[in-house]
């Protein structure tokens, strides 16, 4: 049996290499996830996001558990921030893969980025994709902050769940209102806390604003206080809500039609990047090209234009 | 007097135009660009991170007014972190904006990203490139979190400082960690909270295992209350000290190339990309390449390997 047909037979060590070779940029990665790909799409996709101190992993531990008593198989890629600088793995991840060490059904991995623009997000992609393709049911996308590489990666989601605390500071106007428009809904964690009822009306004063149109799904805000595991089959029955309400029409398809999109984006740029950085390693113009943006001789745009047309057919 | 050559010369509303036109993608702003270049590279570029509510907005204005009592110009670039999606300004920008509006010698604007990967990094070198120009000493960057995009920002910086607070809650390990490859200096703000000293023993700790080579600057943590203006000139001492050791040897000049590589990279990458968008939406081939995606007759990889082969020479 090909490795490829193991993934798709849910064989997890063939997963963990494969993902470990996504992470490691090992070109035989690529074809394998080739392979895989035709047996993609039937996962569900839930991103969750959320600054540090959160809670949100205490959350998707929950969620993790409420669905496996529902029998639903799980895959967590926990999207680890630290990465673009260290090889390091998240701290808690080993500690949350030993909780889950037992059960079968749960899959969860961190993924880092190997710091350049773009890395996070082809490879969390990929991940996902070799949860897809091993069958799991729901696969859980679990990112920090709103960073752009972070941005593509939930907009690829199905349902996408944004965490938030009462009294994040003076900055916590800004955050939420660049959130809102990736949320579908919105969690207001640790809701014993004071002012949580001030940070719900604030979030749905904010989506009011923001005035939907009768076609499109309409934010939640859900309280919730994971240490305790209080709101969270609330939260369920609003992901199962949206769920149902992505159902209707083209919208599951449009949903599908945009991620490729921008996975296609995603691999034709860095595929024409690398190709052409190779030619001009080896003819030489690329240390000429940085000598003379160095001594201001030449600008960087004028550069790019004049390569591009030098390469391109 | 043409455009460039008044921006030259100090005018703030040039200025203030072409960022604007930046930040609008407008193309002739990209003509302005090249103009300006090669009267870039005198400012001293001072990034500042911290996640929202470590106060380092504050700290900013501290930075600033103590560097205006030296005689020195600053020009302070706020990246947005809202602006994926929202075309609305910081909420907080226009406040600070007017606390300095009767000072000619702080310029201050935000930057906001237009939704593509790289866009954020990108228009914010144009933007510190145009202030850079305008003959500016300093040029402070501020962004939020670390995000890929927002590591792009400050390691085009000179000294770039990580502004903390004691007790971020669980995840704090996870970030400190990931920030420490940045971190020139470390700010633990509001010094008077509790847990204060154990914030700067952890992060001392971590500067003590990541040993740096003897040539190498070895980050130093200062204590800081922006709020009373406490540790500011400390803080001032230190981006001093960084900026005297980079002084020596060839370390601004390395800095340099490292950052015009880096600009080219960035320029050419969505140059090629652009153009071949371009190639393909005029004979109709990415819609087709689009539909074979989603109707999975075809994976992201391979159509990405078919298309740069068929465009490239």
């Amino acid at each position: 049996m090909s490795f490829a047909n193991q993934i798709i037979g849910g064989d997890i060590r063939s997963a963990a290499r494969l993902i470990r070779d996504i992470e490691d940029e090992i070109p035989s990665a690529r074809e394998e996830l080739k392979n895989i790909y035709p047996h993609t799409g039937s996962a569900y996709i839930l991103g969750i996001t959320g600054s540090p101190g959160t809670g949100k992993s205490t959350l998707v531990d929950h969620i993790v558990r409420a669905l496996r008593e529902e029998e639903k198989t799980v895959g967590v890629v926990a999207v680890d921030p630290t990465s673009p600088f260290t090889d390091g793995a998240f701290l808690g991840d080993r500690v949350r893969m030993q909780r889950h060490s037992t059960d079968e059904g749960v899959f969860i991995r961190s993924v880092a980025t190997r710091g350049h623009l773009g890395g996070l997000s082809r490879s969390t992609s990929d991940i996902v994709d070799v949860l897809d393709a091993m069958g799991k049911d729901v696969v859980i996308v679990e990112t920090v902050g709103v960073g752009q590489d972070e941005v593509e990666i939930v907009r690829a989601a199905h349902t996408t769940v944004v965490v938030l605390v009462p009294g994040m500071g003076d900055d916590v106007q800004a955050i939420k209102a660049g959130i809102l428009e990736i949320g579908d809904i919105f969690v207001v964690n640790k809701a014993d806390r004071e002012g949580a009822d001030n940070t719900v009306r604030e979030i749905e004063a904010m989506i009011e604003r923001n005035s939907h149109a009768d076609d499109t799904w309409r934010p939640v805000v859900v309280k919730t206080q994971a240490n305790c595991n209080r709101g969270v089959s609330e939260l369920l029955d609003m992901i199962n809500k949206h769920r149902f309400f992505l159902s209707e029409g083209h919208r599951l398809s449009d949903l599908f039609e945009a991620r490729v999109r921008e996975r296609f984006l995603g691999e034709l740029r860095e595929m024409l990047l690398k190709r052409v950085l190779e030619k001009m390693e080896r003819n030489g113009s690329f240390n000429k090209v940085v000598r003379s943006l160095a001594e201001k001789t030449e600008d960087p745009y004028t550069q790019a234009e004049k390569t591009a047309s030098a390469v391109l057919k």
